[in-house]
């Protein structure tokens, strides 16, 4: 008996408590696009990331017969194959904003807060690789609350971040922070605004798979899979 | 008299030799859209680079009565605003690639080659801020082969990098080569696909700005600005 997938199964390697893959499963879950998890723990022996993606990141999609790599190219292939609901706005200025804040997230808010942190929390633990740099850390939970404040200021003329509707760049940003969450380094105090619109994108169904990981070694903060938090 | 631009001037804030403000102003000229250049010297005391961009980073262009930061989420905004000629492709699968491609060279060789190459190379010294430090730029003129060849094979089965019609991912990765090649640090006979594929973007009407880029203290390759290299 073959018990491996056929290969319409649409199937994506990841791994757990990175904000990249995050982002593309709650997209996936948002659609109702039922697909297979499979965790690549690619920096063991055996990892077949680079026969998948020769820029050796996760996550990848294997979905339509290919093998899809980079988060946001894959969320905009999703949105455009995949239409309903909308996660992208439909006029040039409103697709811009969202752009510019995935790129906010995945770049800038990626290298000053959750790599950066993620890093000396997790996978160092995970990986292997030594301790945790507290000055690292420490430089991390000094610039999340920059972020955290710009965000408030958006969300005080917004109900989502880039307008008025629920977007990409919603999910990209909330795959970040429930990273970050599950190991408890957000202190939602700081801003009542931004919890309430944590809380919101939380308790969406989509989030439920997120809240359900676990990563061996390294526990989720007692608050993190409660939706009212 | 008011020597200032009225405010429908479109405004580019740039620096020469940044990949990323080097593909705004290709894909600028590629769409006929007339730009005043503005150089900022971001590092220097004065900038007001954080009241346009709160994100602090180059280029920033101020059109359509917005100032608008992040190098992709204005290109894809100017394709969505200025369709022709278009530098996307019409399909999702086709789009996703560009996208896919677009990332590789903003993220991955941004990262592996141009940061580190540029930094120790240019940056520091227009910055004063050292001398450089040859294992870094060591190390990035390792990491060009891996990335010329991974392109030698798009190119073997493509007439561009994402397919069959020039897009922006050859506007992306041309970007990023051009500063490298403004220091001579791209070694063209590695790849006669990808040298040709060079020189027919560098033709291009587009591209003369960039061939004109002088930065003081830092002179350009002679074979920098000529089109039979």
């Amino acid at each position: 008996m073959n018990t491996s997938s056929p290969n319409s199964t649409i199937r994506l390697y990841h791994i757990a408590l990175s904000p990249f893959c995050r982002k593309v499963r709650l997209v996936l879950a948002e659609k109702r696009i039922e697909v297979e998890l499979v965790e690549d723990r690619y920096w063991e022996a055996g990892s077949e990331i680079l026969r998948r993606n020769p820029a050796g990141k996760l996550p990848v999609l294997r979905m339509d017969g290919r093998l899809l790599a980079e988060s946001q190219a894959i969320c905009e292939y999703l949105d455009e194959t995949h239409p309903t609901p909308a996660l992208m706005p439909s006029s040039a200025p409103e697709r811009y904003e969202v752009r510019r804040l995935c790129a906010w997230f995945d770049d800038k808010f990626n290298a000053e807060v959750t790599r950066p942190i993620m890093t000396e929390r997790v996978w160092k633990k995970v990986m292997r690789a030594g301790y945790p740099d507290s000055r690292t850390v420490k430089a991390g939970l000094q610039a999340i609350k920059y972020h955290m404040d710009y965000m408030t200021s958006l969300l005080e003329t917004r109900r989502w971040l880039a307008g008025n509707m629920m977007t990409l760049a919603d999910f990209t940003a909330a795959a970040h922070f429930s990273c970050l969450d599950y190991i408890s380094d957000v202190d939602w105090t700081r801003s009542a605004t931004l919890q309430e619109w944590y809380a919101t994108i939380k308790s969406r169904p989509a989030f439920r798979s997120l809240l359900a990981d676990q990563l061996p070694g390294v526990h989720p903060a007692p608050h993190y899979a409660l939706l009212d938090f």
